[in-house]
């Protein structure tokens, strides 16, 4: 018999009604046969209340205490979910971390899990029962309750599955999988049926923030397949593997388009070509904790000099110009540029790997849609590009419509309401 | 160095700034030297918020995972509450029960505490930590989460001081002590400095509810010296012994006067004086799960008939006529009297054991005031009178000046305010 591990965050079990929804659909999957055990969070909004209690009484509440706190949230949404189970007639049972043999380091609020007693569960699932299993938690060898941090519940889910060699690990969220982009950008968007993990890894550091990256990780270093799927729509969600099924290395298909509007650029012109420029110039900027993503050197039209350009975050934009312009003189270096007004989209897949065509593709269709490109970085499966924001929705939809991402046939039928859920959809 | 054994219910740290308070008094005491367990209850509301959720999913849900749900309340004020003591400054660790070593039996919803480990304790005692620990609540054998039941934290507390050979337990609640009646009928009602504990058990049945009466009895098994105090008013409360310091059974003095407004009296008139009539009488009315208190049968004026008298909740008082009056005709009895608008009065104290004087002066009074006594009932400790509803409060007060209760001198400045909280008041 199949055992699967379902994971359900805090937005879809939000309420009475969902736990019962969720309920009913784990309940479901039972009578087919499979041995279930399933991963909640708190319910949505609870873990920042009783985050909110501690900062109320201490702004810097940390440590352990914190942790004892925060786990309150998932105890009572995994009972909650245990009465709604047996109320539809299957047999459930919840298990708080300490309960399910989930044991971390003692490193409170981002603890890592070190070890997990599968006998504890696998009783229960012999027995007939759903295990409910409160995600995000565990305790360090000392039985002190500890947290693993933010969307700490993907991670258990992961942890879970890998430990009791489930088939999948199916985290369920308000999206019904992984697009090729944004449908509110594009409504062609299409739902992938698989996607690599790589591919998963950059589609969500890029922006289509469905899962935590550390459980994509983890699921990858144990080769957990893992499909994400919706708690409120019937559909077969997208699976994440090693190797997209049937596809090879020589298949250039690109899993898809992703963009970041978050981004601002800034250059230092007539920057003097020395050994170790580059950490001048990045340097007070990372001593100020500012997070530098693509860097770009190319050399300049003058000999001996070059221009040096980088992306920061929008929010630290201002920040990063004033201390660029505080070092030029000492740097000997021109002026300082910026733009705020710019985003980075992406072509991801892992296809691309040898398939230096990818690239030419992505350059002549921005240039046939008159978009100039203003910065380019590469890596093994994807390839930005920086292009003014005004040009971004443009963008994207040539570059969805090129490689041949739009839906097709019955697929089409899908659409509208579904996707303003898709951005800033969150899990854990 | 003194062991004390601190609880504070909802009510006392039912929002951030009580919870605030609350740490400020106990790091006040711990910095006098005292070793401090503190046990406390779920914010107020909480406990009746998350019971609220489980009956949203299920109206009948009872048993492991209501307890599982309802044991998270403690977690997060035993956490908040951790989190201001040591923003306070003094070293603070909470525990759920599982970690404080409370285990109990396996009867979810109602478990009763069979052993601690008090060595779990002890070694943070022993770190000059302050030990919050989650009342209410405790794991099984097979590591279950278990509660007491409502009111359970009382219990708890009791418990670890009983295992922890504490000097005291004390009762921390929104009033300040245990009163020789309710202050809002009589002003002039005094703070006990001690009482016994078969006195406070008639004064908690009968209205004056503070504490828990199965702690209560927990306390008097162990020999636990209780104190019931005041989190929000200095002073000394209310210290609850077995007998009263420098008393002697010889000491008439009386504690206090109790009352019980929600009673309703019945009366059989013309009851075969029958061996088994009384059974046959109140069967019925037991089998209809309406709870008895007083009971008197007097013999009638007629020769070989009776009456036979009782009284319910005032809630229960139709149902109860209604099967009397369907029974009255098969035991060959008279008529059914009733009325719904009388109340219980009593005079307690240990005292009273050994002086007979006490109910006369009692009956002397209420004559003296024109009250006319419907029914009388005695015990060890208390007697009781039921009168009409509207002499209720001139009862209390006659009786009250009668046997010297009366505040005197400086005690006479403490007051107003304070008192309404004193009815209705409730702890765990």
């Amino acid at each position: 018999m199949s055992l699967v591990v379902k994971k359900f965050g805090g937005s879809s079990i939000g309420s009475v009604e969902m736990i019962r929804h969720v309920a009913s659909l784990i309940a479901a999957d039972h009578r087919d046969g499979a041995k279930i055990v399933v991963v909640v969070s708190a319910m949505g909004g609870e873990t920042d209340r009783l985050a909110g209690l501690a900062h109320d009484i201490d702004g810097n509440s940390r440590g352990r205490e914190l942790d004892a706190l925060l786990a309150a949230g998932e105890q009572v949404s995994a009972a909650l979910l245990a009465i709604a189970l047996k109320k539809s007639g299957v047999d459930a049972v919840s298990m708080t971390g300490a309960q399910a043999g989930i044991v971390t380091d003692d490193a409170y609020n981002c603890a890592r899990i070190t070890a997990i007693d599968r006998s504890i569960i696998d009783r229960r699932l012999e027995a007939g029962c759903i295990a409910v299993v409160t995600g995000f938690q565990g305790v360090d060898a000392n039985g002190n309750i500890t947290t693993l941090g933010r969307g700490g519940s993907d991670t258990t889910a992961v942890a879970l599955a890998a430990e009791l060699e489930a088939r999948e690990c199916q985290i369920y969220t308000d999206v019904d999988g992984v697009y090729t982009t944004d449908p509110r950008v594009e409504p062609q968007a299409r739902r992938l049926e698989q996607i690599t993990f790589e591919e998963m890894l950059e589609m969500s550091s890029l922006g289509s923030k469905v899962l935590q990256i550390r459980s994509v990780e983890l699921a990858g270093k144990y080769n957990v397949p893992l499909r994400v799927l919706s708690t409120f729509r019937k559909g077969g969600g997208t699976l994440i593997t090693y190797e997209r099924e049937g596809g090879t290395l020589e298949d250039a298909r690109i899993a898809g388009i992703a963009f970041n509007q978050d981004e601002a650029q800034l250059t230092v012109r007539g920057v003097p070509d020395h050994v170790g420029v580059a950490a001048r110039i990045l340097g007070p900027v990372s001593d100020a904790n500012i997070e530098v993503d693509m860097i770009v050197q190319n050399v300049g039209s003058q000999d001996g000099v070059a221009d040096f350009t980088f992306t920061v975050h929008r929010r630290d934009y201002k920040r990063a110009f004033a201390i660029l312009e505080k070092n030029v003189a000492t740097l000997g270096a021109g002026r300082v540029r910026g733009d705020d007004g710019i985003v980075k989209v992406s072509v991801i897949g892992v296809g691309m790997r040898s398939h230096a065509g990818i690239a030419a593709k992505m350059f002549q269709t921005l240039a046939d849609a008159d978009i100039d490109i203003r910065m380019i970085s590469t890596s093994e499966i994807k390839i930005s590009v920086v292009v003014k924001e005004r040009h971004m929705e443009k963008a994207v939809r040539v570059l969805h419509e090129a490689f041949g991402l739009a839906k097709e046939g019955l697929d089409t039928a899908r659409g509208g309401g579904l996707h303003r859920a898709d951005r800033g959809a969150k899990t854990g």
